[in-house]
């Protein structure tokens, strides 16, 4: 062991660092990342606001981020029907920061967090990265289910990879959880959850802090009601959001989240002092205010999500339904053997650890082409398998 | 207690958040940022970067922010002298993150950081955030030494504020910390550390990451010598540099390091993905090109802090001499009292807790003229006290 390995914290050693493959590829479908540029409008105001702040960022930004805070609660606001006033609204690089900030003040040693697997992939390092212990919890017992321990007691599952209501909730009873996390539509399995779900997790866990992700809210087939309007009287009920996906802004790094302000308020103890770069706070904002030219693609990608599922279906594959813009596809003999076959034909697709699953973002038209005609090119689709 | 409160980590309950005030004032000489703005030449490179990348702020940043590292690489290695290899650097949104990092993993539950107080008072928050032990050392144990309580034994200090190298490698053999945060020059107090300390503390402290924060580098006296010489055959050893203070770059929030190429893969464990968003990294470089515009200012800055040096003892007041951007200035009966009279002048200068001084930027000419005027028109200054 090196002098460095042996400093480094021990819950630490022998882990690798998260890393989906960057690689430059002619159809990049592995990150959930819109295939839409940004507009050529949108880019010429980005930069005059950049162009506005960059005389003065000899200046540090303005800590509360007070004009991004009331655009961002305007969007809640308008886009969900909810009521979410300024003081109900935090932001950081990304959701993955104002998830850290819920995990810093909440979490910790000696403190648990509980998620249902197969989810975003974060949830567990960010919750072990601030020292709290991860409880990986089930989201049905269906042992149908590849993602499940095959020697659980079968129970009826609603639908493959929905979170079981009474399971859920026993979990939280065993494990009194300090943070617990839902996420809907859920990554990488790409199904909304019903509301009554986080109404019975939030009574079962009366010490936690219940996190909704929502990363995806905007790509939900209709009738999916945001968990904004659980809000009013939970203060311990988060909401969080980003700009990443439907919004097709995920190199600037701007998550958020609505809470109660209470809550916002106690994230200043963990927060860095000035986190959102004046640069960012001006970008985020120009975006925010062109939200028709950024959001004018969802509806085109929902469309595309939908092609991939009936196309994935058409070969024989197994895709669960999806209120995302990406679709989990079951049915692989060797989904790593099937990723590496996509890849060489010029298609990268997610390989999520779940077996026989791969994911797939839903991008532009020629991109479902593509990747279906490399997914009947490669042939490795067979029926699906009931025994993992 | 609240139902939020209840649920807060109990170490955090009861703190108050890191909050320097920003307020609106004709002289704003409080954070130690530069008082002269981005030159219109490199606003325009800024906005050129800005442009090419706005289009394809669909995608993630390149999560290894290649191209940032080698200039930040190349920027150490022209200006140091040292030789320092991409491989070897990191960075983050400010040097508080790059901080966080380390101690998130070097740190953490049941472990130590010590530092040497006066300093900079992110490093115990930072320390704390992630849940470890912050120990509060000494940097002498002069009992005439106004920063230390008058009942440790009488020492011999090398000057006011200097870390007692004796006394340093003591507290490191009593604490045996997991990381040890020195600071050169010293925040809020300016003045350089000699090589032979961190040399000592290094040898002192063999489980230990040794920080040297470099935070006000470029403004120290001639003949001061960085950390960076001492990297080499040091695999526990860290120096973090900023945007912030000499590159007059505080709003883009951009924090670097150097290290064993190791150190940084360890960071790769805690850091979240895409943590520079493709902006900043745009944004960054761009200021990097122009380094000699952005830089332009420090010499006139150093004159103006040894104006200040040498205008605060003609009004009878007790300036610390300086390495960085700010003096620290002793003398006042009542720091507060005066602090609040500056800025009813408006004036606004840093209270930075220390018994009877105050920190005050060196900005412009002007500003200089502004805040030795103010301090003159207040005569609030006296004879410094020995009686703390």
């Amino acid at each position: 062991m090196s002098e460095l390995q042996r400093l480094l914290r021990e819950d630490l050693r022998g882990r690798t660092a998260y890393g989906a493959p960057q690689l430059e590829v002619p159809v990049a479908l592995n990150t959930n990342e819109s295939s839409y540029g940004v507009p050529a409008d949108v880019v010429a105001a980005i930069v005059e606001r950049v162009e506005a702040v960059a005389g003065s960022l000899n200046r540090y930004p303005d800590r509360e981020f007070t004009t991004l805070r009331a655009d961002l609660a305007e969007y809640l606001t308008t886009t969900t029907g909810v009521d979410v006033p300024v003081e109900q609204v935090w932001a950081g690089n990304g959701s993955n920061e104002v998830l850290q900030h819920i995990v810093q003040a909440f979490g910790g040693p000696g403190r648990i967090a509980l998620g249902f697997t197969p989810s975003y992939s974060m949830h567990p390092i960010i919750s072990r990265v601030a020292g709290t212990t991860w409880v990986d919890g089930l989201r049905s017992a269906d042992p149908s289910d590849p993602a499940q321990p095959a020697d659980r007691a079968a129970r009826p599952a609603q639908t493959r990879f929905d979170v079981d209501t009474d399971l859920a909730v026993a979990q939280c009873r065993e494990h009194d959880p300090h943070v617990v996390f839902l996420t809907s539509p859920n990554n990488p399995t790409g199904t909304a959850l019903d509301l009554s779900v986080v109404e019975a997790v939030y009574e079962a866990a009366p010490d936690a802090i219940v996190v909704v992700d929502e990363a995806y809210a905007e790509f939900a087939r209709p009738g999916t009601p945001s968990a904004l309007t659980l809000l009013a009287g939970r203060p311990r009920l988060v909401v969080t959001r980003t700009m990443s996906k439907a919004f097709a802004f995920a190199g600037v790094r701007l998550g958020y989240l609505a809470a109660d302000p209470e809550l916002v308020d106690i994230l200043r103890l963990v927060r860095m002092p000035y986190h959102l770069s004046s640069v960012t706070q001006a970008v985020a904002c120009a975006a925010l205010e062109h939200r028709t030219a950024m959001l004018a693609m969802v509806e085109a990608i929902k469309a595309e999500r939908d092609r991939l599922v009936d196309g994935c279906a058409a070969l024989g594959l197994d895709p669960v339904p999806s209120d995302a813009n990406f679709v989990l596809v079951g049915g692989f003999d060797d989904a790593a053997a099937t990723w590496q076959a996509l890849l060489d034909q010029g298609v990268l697709v997610r390989d999520v650890g779940i077996a026989h699953h791969l994911r797939i973002t839903a991008g532009t038209p020629s991109e479902t082409d593509a990747v279906l005609a490399a997914l009947a090119a490669v042939q490795t689709a067979t029926p699906r398998q009931e025994t993992a």
